[in-house]
């Protein structure tokens, strides 16, 4: 039986996260696919940065670092994202970018197994986790290897002389979902240590690191926790490894009495000694504010949403769009599937485009896929309907062959 | 002659910078010698701020990566420091912290003068520096070493067997200030690469960087350039070295087509390829608009200003202080004193508590100092003379034995 409109009216009626849709700020004519890309503005951000710039900043001035506490933020934030990701208090961190995280955790991952020469991730995982490692191996110049396998070949290919494994969750291109459970267990079994990247899975799947007994993660403010453009990104170290875990970017916020300016670096206890330079007030605030919205959805609500929406489109897509060459790159198993249906074609750019000019938002990701990114917060089911018929159009129409939806731009 | 509250106010009246004090937000009641921690508000922020936030981000969404040309910022900023700190366009990118530029920085330096083990620096650097040294010696395990000399020694400690130089350039503790021209030709004499961190110099002392034919730099946001608490910082790189420095932490941005997500790392060409993980668009919107007052007033005149407020400060202190044993620590020279005033006293930090509680805002240094910034783009001359006369007074009276101002705060 097709879906119908009326049907996913009826969805959202029903919707216990209906709610949530109010507490943000979206345009008028968009139905916006990218929020793994880009979050959607809190309707509480701008009053909060305000408060922050005007008058924590240009009344408190330096006295705020004490009286509005910012000093602690990068702890009082993480401890909050703890919570979404299944972390005990104190093991989460907002800090840097999730770039320079991967840095300084694989570095420590690397320093803690001396002798195992390898770094072992996926092969389509997003460049920047593989970018990252390939800089650090050449840095240290001590015969480190990057080796990539398929999802499916990953567990197979951790061995004793892997050092660490490292994983991004939910893969940015595919959506495709890592077992966190199974490969942990497997990498543990090996000896090696396990890093997964949460940058699209913090806020839109369940995590529970404690519970798998997780080494380290990273993750990101910008996609599912709303913070915003560049948001600090956060880490997050095991308790039983923040007193052993070396971090080789050893600023003064790093150190264990970071205001008594000693010579000589001494490592903060805890997660502490994993901050490297002054945190980033105002971005803090407006990641603040996207966290707190996160932790006021309920994680089963959204995975429960997300499950049904990636589902629901993946099937309107094939029900509006047949003989258009759109092909499902996406798993077909919910249980596989992170909170996202990204679609293959070969002028995906042109198309996206396209889809953009008539307000539906999505992403191109090279070379070929059109992604779209489900955010239960504030996504309807009904946008879902809106959505696959506009691309229906596209595809009918062949706008995108137009010139100007050719033209790439800076970002896609 | 002693100085007269009327002459300061003589002073003010004919201050050509005098009108800038108008672009920014000062409380009321306080008088403020601490912008070498946290620049003030400028006026423009908040509004600039908000329209990022509500306009750029909620409403363009994803789009405003393009649109609002958000991919270019760490650039179109660097490019506006680069005129405040006389480098050529396109050699200077605003990035992460400054401790995290430096690790960046110092890595691309050891790695262009392999077989060089030594890292020279200052006794007394700010701590971030030497840390993030040893940290990045630590990491590599190659046998490097981190040297530090007195402020005096380290012309005659280069060596040939120093591989990098790295020096701030006005020391936070004293002010004391290097010679950028002798301390770099001596550096490159030697074949040692030479990086000057600019946290207390960018917007309060003139500096040339092209002229001096300085190698690298690092530089902070939030200090004399007002871009906010936490404010990204910047690096420069000079162009000659430019497509032979390798930069350690390898992030997409970096890479040479960060949109074609590429399975390796090729870095980008020029100082994109510095550049790490996503750019802090709020954050870098606030520093903006700091950088923007910086360079509307003219560098020399702010020179002028500072010169004068320095030494007029110190002799004030002198004036109205006699016999309650507070030493200046800072140069009595103007031409080796950065844009500060630092008195040494045993009880500085309790001293610095009963000033901060009478609208006297400085900041303490451990052990041991009272330090007073100077910020000519806010400060009138006769605050001077009230600061020195509440210090008069918080002296005689002793008010500083009181327990409540020897309680340590977090942030000191």
């Amino acid at each position: 039986m097709p879906i119908t409109r009326d049907e996913l009216l009826a969805l959202d009626a029903a919707d216990p996260l209906a709610p949530m849709r109010a507490r943000f700020t979206l345009p008028d004519g968009v139905i916006y696919l990218d929020g793994n890309s880009l979050g959607a503005l809190p309707r509480a951000t701008a009053a909060r940065v305000a408060e922050v710039v005007t008058r924590q900043w240009g009344q408190g001035l330096i006295r705020s670092w004490n009286d509005a506490d910012w000093i602690d933020m990068p702890n009082r934030v993480g401890d909050k994202i703890a919570r979404i990701i299944g972390a005990a208090p104190a093991s989460v961190m907002v800090a840097d970018s999730t770039s320079v995280n991967l840095f300084k955790l694989l570095s420590a991952a690397l320093k803690l197994r001396p002798g195992r020469m390898t770094i072992l991730s996926e092969a389509g995982n997003f460049p920047t986790d593989l970018y990252i490692a390939e800089g650090l191996r050449d840095l240290l110049e001590q015969g480190h290897r990057l080796e990539t396998a398929t999802h499916d070949e990953i567990m197979a290919r951790i061995g004793d002389d892997t050092a660490v494994v490292m994983l991004t969750h939910v893969n940015y291109h595919t959506g495709r979902m890592f077992d966190m459970a199974a490969i942990t267990r497997a990498a543990h079994a090996k000896g090696a240590l396990m890093l997964w990247d949460l940058a699209h899975s913090a806020g839109a799947v369940p995590v529970d690191l404690a519970a798998r007994d997780v080494d380290f993660a990273v993750g990101c403010g910008y996609k599912y926790l709303n913070g915003g453009p560049g948001a600090p990104a956060f880490l997050y170290v095991a308790p039983r490894l923040q007193q052993s875990a070396c971090f080789p970017i050893t600023g003064w916020l790093g150190h264990a009495a970071p205001f008594a300016f000693e010579p000589g670096y001494r490592p903060a206890s805890g997660i502490q000694r994993a901050q490297v330079g002054t945190p980033p007030v105002i971005s803090l605030s407006a990641l603040d504010v996207g966290v707190d919205l996160a932790l006021e959805a309920d994680m089963a609500a959204i995975r429960h949403k997300s499950v049904q929406q990636t589902t629901i489109f993946a099937e309107l897509v094939a029900q509006q769009c047949v003989g258009h060459g759109l092909r499902l790159v996406s798993p077909t198993e919910a249980a596989q599937r992170g909170s996202q249906v990204c679609l293959a074609h070969p002028n995906a750019y042109a198309i996206m485009q396209a889809l953009i000019a008539r307000g539906v938002i999505g992403d191109f990701r090279a070379p070929d896929v059109l992604r779209f990114g489900i955010t239960p917060m504030y996504l309807r089911y009904v946008e879902l309907w809106e959505a696959a018929v506009i691309l229906r159009e596209v595809m009918e129409s062949e706008v995108w062959r137009d010139a100007k939806f050719m033209n790439r731009q800076k970002v896609t």
